[in-house]
């Protein structure tokens, strides 16, 4: 059974995942080789090597004949999380710890085994946005569950075990510290001027112009002022929001454009970096209509951090925030 | 010039340092070769590859002959920061930044081009200590430094760029964001409880003795009951001091051997991974001798961290920390 433990020194929760020990690459990963969809558990016809599907749609969103998908949802198969028992909280002696309860699942993006995130269409990618939102509307209903975080891993570098581009929802009992912190700031703002502070950003950024690479009607995508790695990229809905599993199909309409035309300029640019996704909404409970926003951030991986970024929180980046929204925007 | 930018989302400061875009391996960090000492810039004999010394020891710790040094620190020739200038903090439009003054150091461990940090004897890492706390004593008496970070990245996956054994050190203008955080903690534990966290958590683990791998008469190691990576260690100095750089001998014998111990443990049972390591100490302003407790952080690196990890701060382990402890005390 997995656990979390509370790091005494900054108030963070561990995940202990010990069945995570039996996956293939555990504590040695190896760098995927020719990726070979023969073997891919993540490719139609070889549904037999995961867990049952939790969603599976064809192109038109309806439940296809077997095998004839568009997008799979299942459990993980070596789960962070697992959805049995109760949470459980308690003192471990001096220390405290509660259960690992949770969800933990994979979304297939795409029946293309050698597709990338940027190859899926616009149409392709509203129909991913509407699975994650099933899924949190699934989800949230589960009193034991505080967050969920969707996120992609893609390529080596950025942290993905199979090839087949998937992203992964981790349903938590617990808010974490990232989400947590950011919601203070939010907070402060909202309470110190009244307005949302992602707004304002976007209003900053939107008026400024040197950080922006897609301007569109819906969704901004800019290069944040102090991007944490070179070419991270922040896409914006204009329509204020907290909770992403709440848009409505405009926003999602443009969302899905924007991920589609900021992956595209990032291959382009980057000759298809290894990369980090993730949607950033709000916690299942609590207030924060007013000043919560729900954003994508993506990543490109091009250098890893080292002990500095862990021992401080502090994080280098070599390439300035203009330069990179300027290539982007070429690409 | 560097330059730090104000995150507005979560109020942490990401340095900017354009500058080291022109080191070789920039953006495409590639897998170092085999090791070839006849171009390393940290050998015996290649002085002139590196900025000049700011300090140079030979085995009995006096200045040496020219290339029989034991212990080389210089300035890095890539630097994060910048010692010139002012910090200059100030608006930027919405947002905020200052300038990138700062030191950024490269600490020589050994002029042995393929030993290990393992392989250094105690006497060699007490004089290491020691030149860490000769160079923190020189700096910290700028007025426009708060706080030093000292960290050893190792090999590849451990953010190395040169694979001769070196540490690193950066003089910031700012207390970095996991600082603030640990001292929140330890500040509202003492206030609570009249105690040092960090001489508790080692009392506690004394008593338990199940993550304890090295008991020893001055440092106490141990993997902390949340460990944020599998065989992440902590080696803990029995003498309750805030500042590492205000160590006496004692404490830094104690250490030197602990350092020792713990890395040639990691490196038999893990068969020499890359790793990071940390000295944890104080920001050099402000109040916390009662409350803050300097010890060293140890973590092999053995898989990376992907979105998840990035978006929420929370880490997954997939060892517990017992079973880490009993497999480096038996290593």
């Amino acid at each position: 059974m997995p656990e979390l433990r509370q790091d005494s020194l900054n108030g963070d929760w561990v995940i202990f995942a010990p069945e995570r020990s039996s996956r293939p690459d555990h504590l040695d990963r190896p760098k995927p080789e020719e990726t070979d969809p023969a073997h891919c558990p993540f490719c139609p016809g070889h549904e037999h090597l995961t867990p049952p599907a939790l969603l599976t749609w064809n192109a038109n969103g309806d439940d296809p004949a077997a095998g004839d998908w568009s997008i799979r949802v299942f459990p993980n198969l070596y789960p962070a999380l697992r959805v049995e028992g109760t949470v459980d909280p308690r003192p471990d002696g001096f220390y405290d710890r509660m259960n690992g309860v949770g969800a933990h699942e994979v979304v297939v993006l795409t029946p293309e085994h050698r597709a990338r995130p940027a190859d899926l269409s616009p149409g392709q990618w509203r129909r991913v946005l509407n699975a994650f939102q099933a899924r949190i509307r699934d989800l949230r209903g589960d009193i034991r569950l505080k967050h969920i975080q969707i996120f992609i891993n893609h390529g080596y570098r950025g942290g993905a075990t199979q090839p087949h581009a998937h992203a992964q929802l981790l349903a938590l009992p617990v808010v974490p510290p990232q989400v947590k912190r950011r919601a203070r700031r939010l907070r402060e703002h909202f309470e110190t001027r009244g307005r949302c502070l992602i707004c304002d950003i976007r209003a900053v950024e939107a008026e400024e112009g040197s950080r922006i690479f897609l301007d569109a009607s819906r969704v901004t995508g800019f290069v944040p002022y102090a991007a944490v790695s070179p070419f991270a990229m922040w896409l914006v809905p204009h329509a204020h929001l907290a909770r992403f599993e709440d848009a409505d199909n405009a926003a999602l309409d443009g969302m899905a454009a924007a991920l589609h035309d900021a992956l595209g300029r990032m291959d382009r640019l980057l000759d298809r970096p290894d990369f980090q996704l993730a949607v950033h909404g709000a916690p299942f409970h609590g207030d924060g209509a007013a000043w919560r926003h729900w954003f994508v951030e993506i990543l490109p991986i091009l250098s890893g951090t080292g002990g500095f970024e862990h021992a401080t929180g502090c994080r280098i980046n070599t390439v300035l925030p203009e330069e990179a929204a300027a290539a982007l925007a070429k690409a």
